[in-house]
């Protein structure tokens, strides 16, 4: 049975609906029925053209929630939990991270792997379902399983989303002590979730610098005990608040989640001297900015720290953990919006003008 | 008995001999008769009036080595060493540090407690012999004191100077791993120490990228496998020969030693994905510079490393690995000139012009 | 006036009601009020003669809480927020850690400093009101006060009491990772911190082996998922249904709370291969125990972590988690009994029986 | 062509010589011919059936070299360098380790994946050519091969063996900071490895308890500064003689490099407060050993780590070291004799009785 998809054809070009050849499964691999799949701002750029080495066309869609339809041979996820088909999962975007190089072996990064695939993103159509914007996906062999915990719903998941994986990736890289004040910078889908984690992890008092004014909402809904409108309020009345927050010193962790460069200077003038400060929100290239080393790093005793990609065991910890606390953590009210699959344009612009902080794809209904 | 000295009057001005009255020595105090004062590149700032807050009329001169003359009941250093007139130390210059702040109790990083004062720096006249280039020195109740290792000559010592203490901070802050490819950008005193202590904690492969060439050949005398003159070499072509190298990965680690913010660019440039950098050139602002947050720390998952002054544990360790390695260290040849009280001026020229790597003061001849 | 005291005479003596001497303050002290001190294990050990170098008669109680009635100078806590007579504190019953030896300024682990002295256990009562079982208490100059946040009360704080800030460190030593598995052995004060503080650092699923059934059940309303009652489980069935829980894999982070070497091997056989397990649990002697340098510790590529002492950030976080999240950490439940001065001595009997789980002495009535 | 080798055939059983089948080179597979393997004490414990899961009869010869006489596709090694027929390599004997599991994935403990096998040890030699002890080695697919850098020998690499790798482990988990004092307990393979290691990242002092004589003075060559023969020597003498090395305070790192409980008490008794002592001589069961909770680990706030296995950044980082002080490093002194394959027998009896610090097996003469 052919795959009925919502494909980006290419660099400017608005998506179509189009069916795939029915995938042939080899053995070790899974076929999901889409579930919900999600729309995010790489989405938005995939579109733009604005990320190197993309096959269009593709199939947009990383994170994604499905439900087993066929399985073969595999029967347990990758924490060794039965799986068994009906089974509610989502998996690791990831795939094809080789173990064999000097990023995966010696430096142990492997989300820096060169060999690195990424379903929605670097996979062309031609391969088959293996984004999540379809009715069905391909689960390859050695794609990493995992079950949903019981109590959560598909859109618990999906309304974080990438962003809460990246999230909560970026509040690891932290490595934050219990007790400290954490700011975050961005109020999307990155930095909500960050804030959330930022909470779970022991923050002693939690900002947020974004907009709009409802997204803020959200981010005191998950915790955040004061927030600042970047529009409604200036540079430098958040410097002079964060300051008396802080008695002079300024933040102890800041995390950067707005793609935008110039929240780095004013990062840098919220952050304390010997503070942490982990840029999680230029997963595109939007430019340079000037920063001032001797300043913003030497002098400040500074830890500024990219976090880049998303590996299984942030998929493992942030799933345990919106299991527990998920009356604290609305995530599903991030769901702005829910697109059948010839409404995936609709959902791009709806993402792309924030009319929604995350757009949900259900290409099943 | 006064103690004869040479004074910087203020920012602009030449450094002028005068004599300074006897200090009162205070219990807990130790009198140091000066061995050797250095004069590095901070003094060369501290000249043109590029620190903030510096109280002049001051006596320069901040790491030092001196003999015991008089103790007031110090009868052991810091290590709990005995103590005795006739005695050869250091001491930290930073003293004064309150250990009852957040920065000392709290965030535990005592090198940005707002109290610390440094000798040769922010002490100014007025309070007496209290920085090098003096024929004697007045360490104050708390100083931390350090007897020199058996082995080990003043000029050993003082041919690192302040710099072997910020290249050893800066190895330390590195957090690299045993075999991995280190490389310094810069060759003066912070770049040949930062050189000299990644060989001794176990870097696989050491370069350096400097100016004279001079410098560069202590570089390689200290372990250095390889080398850039920075005029006669360009950037690409530095880049193509770390990268080949490196098989296309970049540098593991990079410590930054040039105070130039040019040097930070291309520093990210040579770096591997997932790699270190740590900022430890950076002590005067010598201005902005322009980064990409995408390319150069997000998408690099780079850890960007400010590292600000010296604790006294720098000065145990690179002390007790100078003399356990001494014969492989030649710091002593670094010392390009010895230079009297009322050639002080002179010497801060020959340091300005590059004429020599380290000036070294020697008050009492 | 004089400071009316429960003294512990000495091992193996009874509590006596005894006057101490009106302190004379000196520049930089202050005196408080003494609102409720604690009674803890250590101070049975105390009565006992079980720890070494006590300077019997003592004033015993060393982590309180007191209202400011005088200051001789001091504005402001050791976080820089104003200090005024009426304002209710704690403070770090550490003091005279000297900052100026190997283990605090190379090892920099003050809490192993050798000059470290205990307010309410290493002070002879004849030095004054050094202890919280009197109706004041004399802060010397240099202790780190800390001003109780906004929303906690004093039972907030004592029902948590020393164990409290030594569950905080324990969690802490553990370095544990967002939603770990992390099981606490013991279910007196320091474990059910522990347990509460490793909740509010992202664990995963919280696990508790204790007795008795009231402090589980305290335990469980910390947080904790399952308990086990020490009597009336069998060593092997809590092993089994601990390896069920973690498909056979154990515990990745283990707690010991217990003072009782028997509970150390029992923790081996429930800890993950690579997992950390933290002792917190012997703060004194109970004796040896065999463990197995092969099976537990190599072949497992465990890291067992002791953890001694207290620190004042320890004091810092662990205020500003159980104010932010008072309603989820019961502490001032954990008070069984409140005591006047004398009944000090029935106090004792009490957490010594376990009839209590924390007892508080309130000075004051 | 059959594959001449020395098997193990049972516990208890003599060493014998049998032509193993030509082994069927699938893709992706090397087949080298043996240049020099090992004789360690594992092989010495696998004789007399210590370890568990043996699949007897089999090819000991864990770490071996080998030269590269055909290959299936492999064009370079784990690091990319170019592989070709003719090269010299060696390769990690660790193999299958599965990337998929919670040891791999989640707690990213490769060393702990229960699907790991081991060259040597856990194959049998029904399976074929898959130990050291042959005329050719059969690399399959997927074993992380490592070109021996240019400059080394095979027996500068067999000289250390396994021990090397393991030596070089231990120093990495220690954690050590520059200019520490480090005590290795033992002086076999793994000791001298540890010493040589410990000294090449940075040891301010080194010392080695151990025997015999000849190895403490492979130690000294190594760089150990002070060592103490075993059984001419007292307990309490060598605690009287570290704690004055010290100043009272104990070693600050101690590795474990015995397989003798016994060392472990006085291990403790050793390590200064807060220090680190890595457990890597427990590679089998010697029995167990009592400790003392309260002051072994809790008091004194040690930190006591397990170091289990070997990955492959262990092999690349201790082969770049060994290249680069080569001349300091004489481990090829440490190879006591030569065996041919008849002589495997007389190999393991030489290893067992001390007569020989490492044997190597020379397959081809």
């Amino acid at each position: 049975m052919p795959i009925r998809s919502a494909v980006m054809p290419g660099p400017g070009l608005p998506v179509e609906v189009r069916e795939l050849p029915d995938p042939a499964l080899e053995p070790g691999s899974v076929l999901l029925e889409t579930v919900a799949s999600e729309v995010c701002g790489t989405d938005v750029h995939l579109q733009h053209g604005r990320l190197e080495g993309v096959p269009y066309p593709i199939v947009p869609g990383h994170v994604s929630v499905g439900r087993v339809v066929e399985s073969r041979g595999v029967e347990a996820d990758a924490l060794g939990e039965p799986l068994a088909v009906g089974d509610v999962v989502t998996f690791l975007d990831v795939h094809e991270t080789c173990n064999a190089c000097y990023q995966c072996l010696v430096a142990r990064q492997p989300n820096r792997c060169p060999h690195r695939r990424v379903y929605g993103i670097t996979y062309p159509a031609a391969e088959g379902g293996l984004g999540g914007w379809g009715e069905r996906i391909h689960l390859k062999p050695g794609v990493r399983i995992l079950k949903i915990p019981p109590g959560l719903t598909a859109e618990d998941v999906i309304g974080g989303g990438c962003g809460l994986f990246t999230g909560f990736a970026a509040v690891e890289r932290s490595a934050m002590e219990m007790g400290e004040t954490v700011l975050v910078q961005g109020s999307g889908p990155v930095g909500l979730a960050a804030a959330a984690f930022a909470g779970l992890r022991g923050a002693g008092r939690l900002l947020m610098i974004g907009a709009p004014t409802a997204r803020l909402e959200l981010g005191r809904a998950m915790g955040v005990d004061r927030t600042w409108e970047l529009e409604e309020t200036s540079e430098e009345g958040r410097r002079e608040a964060v300051l008396e927050l802080t008695r002079g010193r300024g933040a102890d962790v800041i995390v950067e989640a707005t793609g935008n460069p110039a929240a780095i200077p004013e990062g840098f003038g919220l952050l304390r001297d010997g503070g942490t400060y982990v840029i999680a929100g230029h997963y595109t290239d939007a430019g340079p900015v000037s920063i001032n080393p001797h300043a913003d790093i030497n002098r400040k005793h500074a830890a500024v720290l990219g976090r880049w990609g998303t590996e299984f065991h942030h998929l493992v910890g942030a799933l345990r953990l919106l299991a527990r606390h998920r009356d604290r953590l609305p995530f599903a009210r991030v769901v702005g919006g829910r697109y059948g699959l010839g409404e995936a344009e609709r959902a791009l612009r709806d993402v792309e003008d924030l009319r929604v902080t995350k757009a949900i794809v259900t290409p099943n209904g």
